[in-house]
C-alpha cells in the first residue's frame, strides 16, 4: 500500500488477503475458503466476497503477497552484494534460513501447492508453475553472472546446477516440516558447499 | 496372497486395496473415502466397511501394498549385485526410472503425503514418517556398505549423502509431475553422476 493514508477498504483487502495468507500456508492455497476468512476476520462472507471478487482472485492475491514477502527476504538483501558468487551465496543462505525455522510461519506455498495440483489442470496451478519457473529464473540469471565473473567455471550448466540448487531446498523443507529433523539446516548448508565446491572456478576462493 | 486358491472375501479384499491405491495415487491418500472405493467397485460401502475395518486399516494397508511394490521395483532387483556402489548405483537408477516415467501411475505417496501432512499431527503421518525413515535407512546401509567396500571414501557421510540423494528424488518428482519438464530424468542422473564422483574413492572407478 503506497498511498500513506489508506481507505478503510483497503485496511480490510489486506486485511483480507493477510488472513488468507496465513491460512494457505497452514493449511495449503486449495482449502482457501472465502466463508472461513470472514469468519476468521468476524465479517461477512458477501463483504469479503465483495472486496476480492472471487475465490481465484483471492488465490491470486495471495500468491502475489507471497511473492513480494518472499522477494524481500530471499532476494532484496543480496542486491547490493558483488555480483557472482557473493550475492548467489546470500540468496541460498537467505532462503535456508527462512525454510530452516520450524518455528516461523514458514511453509511454500509453492512447494506444497505443487503436490498438491500435480495431476490437475486448473488456473491456479498454472499461476503456482509460472511463480517457480520465475523464482528459478532469478537463480539461473545469478548463476550464469557467477560464470561470468569467473567465480563458476564456464563449463557450469546453469539448468543442472538450479536443479540441485532447488531440490535441496525442497528436501530442507521436507526434513523440517515433515520430519522434524534438527540436523536439517547443517545439512543442507554442507550440501550447498559441496555443490558449488564442485562448480567453483579453481581461481576463485570467496 | 499365498494361497493358490483364494477365496472369494479375500479377492475382493485384494481388490479393494488395488483401487484404494490407486485412487490413492492420483488424489492423495488423505483423500481415501470408503464410500468413494464401494462407488468405483459396484459394491456397498458396508461391503467395503465390513472387509477393510476402517479407514484407518485402509490407508494402513495401501501404504503396506505401495510398500511391497516399491521395494520389489527399486530395492529386490539390486540385491544380486555386488555389494557397494554396483548395488547402490542400480537402486537409484531404478528409483529414478520409477519417478521419472510420466505417464506411469508413479506418483510417491509419501513425497505427496508428506505435503498433505506436515503440519498436523494424525496416525497417517507417523505411519508415512515411518515408511520413508526406512526407505532412508536401507538407502543410509546401503551407503555404509560401499565406504565398507572402499568404494565410498572414509570420510563419508552417510546421512548428508541420503539426504542429498533424497533431495533429488523429491526434486525430480516435483519437476516431472508439477513442471511436466522433459529434461528432468537427464538432469537427476547427472547430479547423482556429480554426487558420487565427490564421494567416491580415488582407486575405485566402477
Amino acid at each position: 500500500m503506497s498511498t500513506v493514508i489508506a481507505s478503510k477498504s483497503e485496511h480490510t483487502y489486506a486485511a483480507i488477503v493477510d488472513a488468507a495468507l496465513e491460512m494457505a500456508l497452514l493449511e495449503g492455497i486449495g482449502r482457501l475458503s472465502l466463508g472461513e476468512i470472514a469468519k476468521r476476520l468476524g465479517i461477512s462472507k458477501s463483504g469479503v466476497f465483495s472486496r476480492v471478487g472471487s475465490l481465484e482472485a483471492l488465490q491470486q492475491a495471495v500468491l502475489d503477497e507471497y511473492d513480494r514477502r518472499f522477494i524481500a527476504a530471499v532476494f532484496q538483501p543480496a542486491m547490493p552484494l558483488p555480483r557472482g558468487l557473493p550475492r548467489l551465496n546470500s540468496i541460498v543462505d537467505n532462503w535456508i534460513t527462512r525454510f530452516a525455522n520450524p518455528r516461523q510461519l514458514n511453509a511454500c506455498l509453492y512447494m506444497a501447492g505443487s503436490f498438491e495440483f500435480d495431476d490437475v489442470e486448473v488456473p491456479l496451478r498454472e499461476r503456482l508453475q509460472q511463480g517457480e519457473v520465475r523464482f528459478r529464473s532469478a537463480l539461473r540469471r545469478t548463476v550464469k553472472q557467477a560464470m561470468e565473473e569467473n567465480h563458476l567455471r564456464p563449463d557450469t550448466n546453469p539448468e543442472q546446477l538450479v536443479f540441485e540448487l532447488y531440490s535441496f531446498f525442497i528436501g530442507l523443507l521436507h526434513d523440517v516440516r515433515f520430519l522434524h529433523d534438527p540436523g536439517a539446516e547443517t545439512r543442507v548448508r554442507n550440501a550447498y558447499a559441496r555443490l558449488v565446491s564442485t562448480y567453483r572456478s579453481f581461481n576463485y576462493h570467496g
